[in-house]
């Protein structure tokens, strides 16, 4: 059995590859960070637990992405550039072979973003990974939820809802082909943060959340925030290709509530469209219009056609939920 | 039961009280901070596990006020400012009876250091409190655990070992009567960070590190980070006073591998034995001299006469321990 110190060292312990930002890493009471000149720092924590946001026998590597992508997926919806992160670990035994893919998949995912891992703790106790991320924007560039404002179209990047779709066929509520489910399960799994989208809407998008307990609750976050109200075109909503193929009333009900996306819903004036398409060019990300903020508070929704439907949907709570 | 929204929005959302620095705080993907020109920004994250850290019939209101000291703790290890801090709470159930208490205490040692919640995260699960704390500290001048020098002397702030003894008497490892008791209790669970002494050091100390896990093995860190060793005066530890009442050997123990402490360690030269003092006296905080830094690796232990001890004392290992 590998001892805490042991752990941190063979698992979560490298050179910095930021020496001009983080002054000091691992292993010390605190990290030291040097932050840029005229910078807010963004900051977001998440916290993930066994049973409850993944499965106890879930793919280390895959997990150690998913963690740090939920978290970079909030910077990604303020428009933030990734710095650095710090882990607390608790976990019910030290075992090489869950740790060293875990701290992989995590490792990769920071690399790619160029976001370091500064510190954080390690205990024993029921499995939970709680990550602290920190990012850097411009002042008064942050993409926030009370930002939308009437008339704004909203956005939405990639496609929603396939990610409750590979967990209704985990919990046999349908059945998916194989290649169907391999492709949902990796929407679930190994979702992506749409960080470069994020940091090409600065000064485009007015408000922008990420999607994480449903579009529906999530966009109701901006319209609460924004004290604004929205028309959503349910049959413009962007539905990857296994979730198209199924019935219209899921197909709906899976885009607007289905939760674990992680795209951003953005809102932004019709007048920077082509600025949007440009910035979703640059980010390499497709992007939605679906609807239309509105004066009148409540979330509309409405078919292609434009009549309005009526389709209870709610968003995930986790006190409220079993 | 309180929804997850109602949960934050009762108990952990305020106006800020740092206008200037809190530019946006609950509620959006992400907290927005305006660091300090020129200051480096100290980090650190603990995460306090039930049946690990605290008992399940912890009192609420100290639990609140201990998962904030120990982070503060580490700020003031390094000698930073404490500007806010993030809270990452797993819960089973969202009891008002015990959410309300939990704030106050928390709330209340926040704002005794204008230390602002700034965000976090709510989830069911297994109770589990992750804070990761932000300070600042001009650059070069963080009490670092691998500045020690061959010649320093060791110090320590206020007593310790009292938190040990009242975890011993919880667990009928012995007896205490009921003052002794209330006192060591009040050591265990509501512990106070020496962040006002951790700031005072600044240009004084050369390393320092809490203690945590107990005195020889925080201490250790000090020595392996610095490659120096230690001889420590074992009757020279500061006993509370219901320590001190314990038979020599039980009191040895407890105060070189108590833990729990969270009083601070430090080393200094001897040139600056006057600075270290009048920096304790500023905080209101004792400081006591118990031993020098070494060439020689490895930590010795003498009494009070200079004869060498021969003490088994091992630190907290998280996964070596049941």
């Amino acid at each position: 059995m590998l001892s805490e110190f042991d752990l941190i060292a063979r698992y979560f312990t490298r050179p910095t590859r930021r020496p001009d930002r983080v002054a000091l890493s691992v292993g010390d009471d605190c990290a030291l960070l040097n932050p840029s000149p005229g910078m807010q720092l963004a900051i977001s924590t998440d916290m993930l637990v066994e049973e409850r946001h993944f499965f106890p026998d879930a793919d280390p590597f895959m997990l150690g992405h998913k963690c740090l992508a939920v978290n970079l997926s909030d910077l990604a919806a303020m428009g933030a550039t990734p710095l650095a992160f710090t882990l607390a670990l608790s976990l019910p035994d030290a075992r090489p072979e869950w740790l060293e893919p875990f701290s992989a998949g995590m490792l990769a995912l920071a690399d790619l973003h160029a976001c370091e891992l500064i510190g954080g703790d390690t205990t024993k106790g029921p499995r939970n990974i709680c990550i602290t991320v920190f990012g850097e924007i411009p002042p008064g560039q942050a993409l926030r939820r009370d930002a939308a404002q009437a008339g704004d179209d909203i956005w939405i990047s990639g496609t929603i809802g396939e990610a409750r779709l590979a967990l209704a066929a985990c919990r046999d509520e349908l059945k998916l082909g194989a290649d169907a489910m391999t492709a949902a399960c990796e929407r679930l799994h190994a979702p992506t943060p749409r960080v470069a989208l994020g940091m090409a809407l600065r000064g485009i998008a007015h408000a922008a959340i990420d999607i994480s307990d449903g579009l529906s609750g999530d966009l109701g976050h901006i319209l609460e925030r924004s004290k604004a109200g929205a028309t959503l075109d349910a049959d413009a909503l962007p539905c990857g290709p296994n979730l198209s193929r199924q019935a219209v009333e899921l197909r709906r009900r899976f885009a607007l509530a289905g939760g674990d996306d992680y795209e951003l819903c953005f809102t932004a004036p019709p007048s920077r469209r082509d600025a949007v398409l440009a910035a979703a060019r640059t980010a390499s990300t497709t992007v939605t219009r679906v609807g239309t903020i509105d004066v009148a508070p409540g979330l509309r929704l409405v078919d292609a056609q434009g009549a309005t439907l009526d389709l209870q949907v709610t968003s995930f709570d986790h006190f409220a939920s079993p």
